[in-house]
């Protein structure tokens, strides 16, 4: 049976709130998700919470469904008020549930190639929405997940599971600095693509192999030119603006949909 | 000569800090863009700022041309410090300059469909990173603008702005409910093409055609089952992941890149 917490002073109220901050998911190995949606992808990816929150009133048998399985998995299940549900997403309009789940090993051990054709590498990444979207288009694609070289912002962190829409259950995550990264690439196959306004082969012209990794750069910078050198294909996208410049995870998007789509010509 | 300014109290302060907030926008016909890159790229398309702040010590030749072109035009230049541009920007790391600018006219009579091959329609867009990204990529791929149907967040935002990261200044943006869009488009040529997960024919299999209108549909509901009946062409991308979505950003651009390489192909 689901417990009640209605106290903001509850000190299970305060840790959970505090694993908005990045110290305490590292320290603790927790991350929160929230939403009926994210969490039945979770659900359905055989993740489930290690504690459940839910909002008096919520009613759904999707709910339901997680509530039990929760419960019967050993979890902590907690009906509470909109309030505290605020208190702890930080939203002005929070979801009806959220849940607490164990953080994934980002070992690049865990990484295996042979699983999908198509691979995910992201550098420097800042922006946690444009990291959780790109999860959720590597999910689109059928890419096997995203692999994160050196400094990127959380996975873990509140916007970039929101923005992933639950595709941070679906796709395997990964993290390591890039001489570590390059050493485990070319221990097995795998072409290495990246984008560059300064390459000279037009995206549509290369033929990309299996298993492809597409390296996408920083925000702000693009990939460091050293990097460019380590990669097997470079390759620009069109730009017929003024700006010449595409937000990443968009232009990660339109060069993974090129990969699949000669694929699906093959 | 650019006046000092260095006040919270100051009137001029206070009433640029409130254009942060849509009412006050609305009401001055005002909007704030910050960072050199955005404002450089509003002045080559030939905008101006009615009020340029620059922080004491910012030092680039392309900010000497801005207030240069400012003064000129008759403009107001302030030299401020980082706090005050903290207060009117609401960042933490603010840029070093910002720009007030006159808003546009977002008339649907202000756009000419044969400027351009391609025009983005986005229909009830909530969210302000959303719309600056489908900005940014219609500068990219060449789109005349975008059109904003039924009640979609501001253009003008600063959130907006900033993801458009300048493509504001070079994107016709009009604004219009379904209807008066619907009777706009009939009036003359264009083939409005809507996405839809519930079409059967797949986006690299139709055939577009100039102009064409890219229709996208509400972050979380997609189209209306009723905007989708007046479009000329049905398409959907193929998804081959678990959550059968993709960013509404993400999901106009790689639509829009099928569009303009099948014409680069022609």
């Amino acid at each position: 049976m689901p417990r009640q917490i209605t106290a903001f002073s509850n000190t299970l109220v305060k840790q959970v709130r505090a694993l908005r901050d990045k110290k305490h998911r590292r320290r603790e190995g927790l991350f929160i998700a929230e939403g009926l949606r994210i969490l039945t992808e979770a659900r359905e990816a055989g993740r489930l919470p290690e504690i459940l929150f839910f909002g008096e009133g919520a009613r759904h048998t999707l709910l339901d469904a997680l509530i039990a399985e929760t419960e019967a998995a050993g979890g902590d299940v907690v009906e509470t008020n909109a309030d505290i549900l605020h208190k702890l997403s930080g939203k002005d309009n929070p979801q009806t549930m959220l849940g607490v789940y164990r953080a994934f090993d980002t070992g690049l051990a865990g990484i295996d190639r042979s699983a999908a054709p198509l691979w995910i590498v992201a550098q420097a990444l800042r922006d946690p929405g444009n990291l959780g979207t790109i999860l959720r288009t590597g999910d689109a694609v059928g890419a096997g997940g995203l692999i994160l070289v050196d400094d990127c912002v959380d996975p873990f962190s509140v916007e970039a599971v929101r923005a992933s829409m639950g595709a941070l259950f679906t796709q395997r995550v990964a993290a390591a600095p890039w001489d570590e990264f390059l050493r485990w690439l070319r221990g097995g196959p795998g072409q290495l693509i990246g984008t560059s306004l300064r390459a000279e082969t037009d995206y549509q012209a290369a033929r990309y192999e299996k298993p492809a990794f597409i390296l996408i750069g920083n925000e702000g910078q693009g990939l460091p030119p050293a990097y460019e050198e380590q990669c097997d294909l470079l390759v620009k996208m069109p730009m017929q603006g003024k700006a010449d410049s595409l937000n990443v995870a968009v232009a990660t998007a339109v060069m993974a949909y090129e990969v699949v789509n000669q694929w699906r010509r093959a």
